[in-house]
């Protein structure tokens, strides 16, 4: 017989009070095994929603659901593991350079990541457009490849948190996605259940990402690094602008030859400044630099000696990836047209916006995102050699180049990019990228 | 293809924001066909009870309520067609009276009703108490006993207003039941299916309603009192106090006897006064007497006369109810013991508190009540020769009589009795019972 009804959990939440352990326990067992049923839940998600979720009440929600399924246990395996998180933007592809180059260092990546959804693109869709490269692997198979390779880039085990895999789906229909505790206890709870020693975050902000001002991503920043306080697993979390995107890539074939052009030392100066900061970051917290200075010298040695690319190749080939995609990018999946975006006559001064909100809509008007978890992505389509804020611009400039499949889906996209894009005739003051550091 | 996705209605009631008439049709036209599922209909529930709904709403969802199954058109029925609702208390055989008196003063009287719940009882629980009182009937018998008798007591048809039925089974489970505009359009959205022309409230406050404090109360009744007004059917509300059960007698057997005594004109002054009030305005609202004095002299003739107890009778027969109950009480389920409970020694002066949520419960305790409504109740058990609140005690005063069919459960309803029952030692300022009219 259960100790508790689920109407009584929600009355009290609904009420502005305080749940206890247990009751946050059987809520996080419940949606998992139906005996706290879909309606109910959906009631109480609205109700915390509503009342918010106290940091110990946080706490207890991300261990329970962690505790919903299985917990990787990598004690056994030498070395730090420390793993990075990005709330998710336009033209991130910061795991695909991180997690190499961290590993390259010495420390284990076990990271586990997720699909793009709407306008942001996902790590698990860019290693897709590797021929051959495979995300769902087992526990076990993600096990080995670690303790081989040292790092290993994964779609969540369905074994692995079923209770976030439940309410996800529930909060993205029942109107109850943009809470701060429940995205901390989402993130933080398959985090902590991947095995980790310590972690790095990257909250974004600003119109691109999910966060749309640097308060609430100082909100849910702080939440995390709470979280993982109570835990005992240091967490540090940047605070990282999203107004445009990262780079000058996006979409998935165009984000992992920018990637690949990173570890080969000629990646664009923002996309580097942030996986610098965050991968120092992890070295620090896994104890393989002893500050950031010593990190920066160990990333960038990493990258001039080719061992980043190499650790980048070794997974490749450990994940069934084809490892030529390294010197040939013509191997990975290529659209049927590139489409020069140029600034228009009279256009003259610097580009001002490069709205990464619009962009990220470009890319789904390509075909190369996702409206439902369901849809299938175009791999070969994106936005390359794109313009940054603060660039010159003059009537013919180069905005864009355009990776088209289908030229009304073209049109469609050059459209939102001409949106996108703004120009200003003096140059704007430049924004900093990374904005604070909550640890 | 809908128009509308649900979780787009969800987010704008979240956010503060009003629904369209579209969005809150779609929304009870989903929940009875699906399109709007389970979960997501929670989610707005608690937003609503969160965030209110606007006197245009809550008629907008009234409405809607209403169509979403069949509206009876009682307009071919020669005479007024009136009906009363209470919000509920304990000890409110109300119905049971007022039915057939303001059928017997000319006015047709549609009154569908619901089953007892917690601690208050149910008008349909009661009716059945008679053997082989019918009160599950079609729309086709119901018109029919209408039109011959002039009164009929049914309980709600599967056809009428199929979202309540859903919304109320969802409300009851998800923490969202105490939300006035969705009590308000439950209650309304019932009665405005029934094919009324104008509608009599009993709204209830106290420690036995539903409404605790007489300020919810008269919220409600101003809610009411204006769907009606839009909805062009006149609407009055009474505020009426619910601390001390009404009547002398609460259960099913007890109440059935109580409620003929008052067609006998030997009821109890409390509840021949809220029965003469509520059936006074039915009345005046029917068109069939000018004013409250003038339906007064109307109602008291019909009890002196007979009349009111012949249409008891003549419903009985049409319902299939056995019409000797009028003169033969013992044809009702008796219990088999009768126990005296009895003022202790050192007992004094005045009765100052008759504690109906603790009747209420020694009702459920004795086996006469419902948890669930899945439960069965026994109808042979309650309360009878309930003091009432400033009557003289002295030791050995008898406070009530349970009838009791389980002796365990029996001393378990004293020991509750004795907690309702309060002395004080000199006579306490009486409260008026009637406390507001709202129209």
């Amino acid at each position: 017989m259960n100790k508790f009804f689920p109407q009584d959990i929600i009355i009290r939440k609904r009420d502005g009070g305080t749940l206890t352990r247990e009751e946050i326990g059987f809520f996080a067992r419940g949606v998992a095994d139906g005996s706290f049923a879909d309606y109910q839940a959906s009631a109480l998600l609205m109700a915390v929603f509503w009342r918010g979720l106290t940091p110990q009440e946080t706490f207890w929600l991300t261990d329970a659901m962690m505790r919903s399924g299985e917990v990787i246990d990598l004690r056994d395996l030498p070395g730090a593991k420390v793993d990075k998180h990005s709330t998710g933007g336009v033209g991130d592809k910061v795991s695909l350079i991180l997690a190499p180059l961290a590993a390259a260092c010495g420390l284990k990546v076990p990271m586990m990541s997720g699909r793009g959804l709407g306008h942001t693109g996902g790590t698990l869709d860019k290693l897709e457009a590797i021929p051959g490269f495979r995300v769902m692997l087992s526990v076990p198979e993600f096990r080995a490849i670690l303790a081989q390779v040292g790092v290993a880039m994964i779609g969540q085990t369905p074994q692995v948190v079923p209770t976030d895999r439940k309410l996800y789906a529930l909060r993205d229909v029942t109107g109850t996605v943009e809470c701060i505790p429940l995205i901390c206890a989402s993130i933080m709870s398959k985090k902590l259940a991947e095995g980790i020693d310590s972690l790095v975050l990257d909250v974004k902000f600003g119109e691109g990402a999910f966060m749309k001002t640097r308060e609430r991503a100082l909100e849910l920043a702080r939440a995390m690094v709470e979280i993982g306080r109570v835990s005992q697993k240091p967490v540090r979390a940047l605070l990282t602008s999203m107004h445009q995107p990262l780079g000058r890539a996006a979409g998935h074939t165009t984000e992992v030859i920018e990637s690949i052009e990173c570890l080969k030392g000629r990646g664009p100066a923002d996309l580097m400044e942030v996986t610098y900061a965050l991968t120092g970051h992890m070295l620090v917290l896994g104890g393989v630099a002893e500050d950031e200075a010593g990190a920066r010298q160990k990333m960038e040695a990493a990258i001039a000696n080719g061992s980043a690319l190499q650790k980048f190749r070794e997974m490749c080939i450990a994940q069934g990836g084809d490892p030529k995609v390294v010197e040939d990018y013509t191997i990975l999946p290529a659209a049927k047209k590139l489409v020069t975006v140029k600034a228009p006559a009279g256009a003259k001064g610097f580009v001002s916006e490069v709205n990464a909100l619009k962009c990220g809509h470009a890319i789904m008007a390509l075909g190369g995102g996702r409206a439902a978890i369901t849809d299938q992505v175009d791999h070969a389509v994106g936005i390359g050699d794109l313009i940054k804020i603060g660039e010159p611009v003059a009537a013919g400039t180069r905005l864009c180049t355009l990776h088209v499949n289908d030229d009304a889906k073209g049109a469609h996209a050059e459209a939102l990019m001409r949106e996108a894009i703004k120009f200003t005739p003096t140059a704007p003051k430049p924004e900093p990228l990374i904005q604070d550091l909550v640890q």
